[in-house]
């Protein structure tokens, strides 16, 4: 699906919602709906905007620094700077364009940008309609050519693995390996990593979110990796735990159970079932063994231009995948003071399953 | 500065406002008010928030994945998870500390988060009130600790960059000597780059923000390097450009007038001048050789624990520089076709002037 066939849709939404035009501001929308790749400096230093009228060509508004940037991915559309701030070229742009009523994206406004419009607005009798996931709504099926890509950036991402775990031994640090990983991923061809690089060793795999620190990597201790990469715009996310030397009976029990429940959920991913279902299957699991309270996030989320995007896979989401989202299968159990088992593959829900994006092993099945 | 201290005053900010407590969202600022690092994967991710009474402790709230690296960092703080979300706590705890107007960072707040406040305080009877820069009003003058450590991050820069540069050669990508700064600068003790490293060889260095690529790097044009590194939480941010091979007269000629601009604006700043004042000094230099459009940007900004932070050294902001004040002085000229010259140094704000953080050269000086 193209840029344009995405605007289009957007557009058909808009005047259904008798909406006169939409700011897109969240990056990923932004690059979904135009090609233009630049991404923020946080939310509060925009890269730029796209305003789409409810009928009519698409804008991209940005300032000086990003011109030829935009113009040269986004060539199909005029571009547009602010000089003085997009609140005072949207004064100008709006009534121009005849938009009475303008759509943004609630999700991606700070409330202070959000105030700043409702002035603009008023002046010139503009109606502001927050919104919620009109773009995200598009994005959450992926087209084969987006699964595609999807699929080389998880085989990118598995080969980078391989490499580091070659390089892999007692005494080195956490961060020795985070900074390999991520110099070997750019090596390999990735833009960057899709977030920061957790490489948690012995007792601190028992932190879901660990930052990589000096502490020197033991064996017979897990040792929980959970990289991502991006390539072409698509993001990768995987988890692998395991121990250099030979586990002991503890660790091979916990891998084993959080193995035991990733393998039921993969096993239960399909069009139509809902994601809470998914999530219980494998959080029974895990809580018939006693440890409920050790998997205390959620099973997984959608996966694209964005590493954690909708739909997440959690008791809190009673909506039915659809096929053609991607989603990642990412149960745990964090034990204080031992440390944790986190295993997390990608896969395409399909209409009659699910396709497994990884390599089907952990090395310690049973 | 302790977090104890800044606490307090935020507090008596807080009192003099008649705000009864304030929720701390801001990555920055919860570092600097409680030591916890932890950063958000997007805004739309929290790692957690403070909450700050106007009277007594204040609390870190956040959720399961972050409750170990909390209590280990934020140790003088009572940690409190929020399995079932952020509302949901606020809702029991705002009437346990009889908070009944509760402030909110209206530049780090989604205007959607904000929604859901409002229809909790509405069910509790809690007033919100947007706030802005209250904490980043104290992160604006740096005490001596932290401009050490300023130092430090500054000085480990030109560090890394003297290490890269002298594995610089013609026929290098872009993207291989941004891997090559970015993996240096982790090796040297480096968190992380405070940004996404800029090489731009030739042409693109026309581009403020280019992304690198897979462009060559050639002799005799313009390769422009912007990086920065954060160390023990501070940032470093420094741009260098120079040619490879002998200098042509048309590079010698921008590369000096920049330089002349950037000497003339660091000459300027002490205590008392007004940002405004500083940006036009440099401006009218680049303005009076004819290139006053190729300078698009505004002449710099602060730097602390975010690498883009107040005060802005631009046209539009007329505030008078303070000491202790850190700011970079970053005056360039780009012109699609051929290239560009940035510079950019950072400095401390003193009472007789300020002191430069870096080397006190570009290599082309005149």
């Amino acid at each position: 699906m193209r840029c344009a066939e995405r605007t289009g849709r957007i557009q058909a939404l808009l005047r259904r919602k008798k909406i006169d035009g939409l700011l897109v501001s969240q990056p990923e929308n932004r690059r979904y709906l135009s090609g233009y790749s630049a991404l923020d400096h946080g939310i509060g230093e925009s890269s730029g905007c796209l305003l789409i009228p409810a009928r009519g060509e698409p804008r991209l508004l940005t300032d000086f620094r990003f011109k030829l940037q935009a113009e040269a991915e986004a060539d199909s559309l005029s571009v547009v700077l602010y000089p003085k701030g997009l609140p005072a070229l949207l004064k100008e742009m709006l009534p121009d364009l005849k938009i009475r009523t303008l759509g943004f994206e609630s999700e991606y406004t700070l409330y202070s940008f959000a105030e700043k419009l409702k002035v603009l607005a008023d002046k010139i009798g503009v109606r502001l309609v927050p919104t919620t996931g009109l773009v995200e709504m598009l994005r959450l099926i992926k087209d084969e050519n987006e699964i595609e890509r999807i699929r080389a950036a998880v085989a990118l991402n598995e080969q980078v693995f391989a490499e580091v775990y070659r390089s892999l031994a007692p005494g080195r640090t956490e961060r020795e390996i985070a900074l390999l990983i991520e110099s070997t991923m750019r090596r390999m061809g990735a833009q960057s990593p899709s977030f920061e690089t957790i490489v948690a060793a012995g007792s601190n795999s028992a932190l879901p979110h660990a930052v990589p620190g000096p502490v020197i990597i033991e064996q017979h201790r897990p040792l929980m990796i959970d990289m991502g990469l991006i390539l072409d715009g698509y993001c990768s996310d995987m988890t692998r735990t395991f121990v250099l030397g030979a586990p002991d009976d503890r660790y091979l029990e916990i891998h084993r159970l959080v193995r035991r429940a990733q393998l039921a959920a993969l096993a239960a991913i399909r069009e139509g079932v809902t994601a809470a279902a998914v999530d219980k299957i494998a959080r029974d699991i895990i809580a018939e063994a006693g440890h409920g309270p050790a998997f205390g996030h959620s099973l997984g989320h959608g996966v694209g231009l964005a590493v954690h995007e909708e739909p997440r896979l959690s008791a809190r989401n009673g909506k039915k995948l659809r096929a053609g989202m991607v989603v990642t299968v990412e149960p745990g159990i964090y034990i204080p003071g031992w440390g944790g088992v986190r295993l997390e593959n990608m896969v395409v829900v399909r209409e009659d399953g699910c396709e497994l994006l990884n390599n089907n092993t952990t090395g310690l099945d049973l």
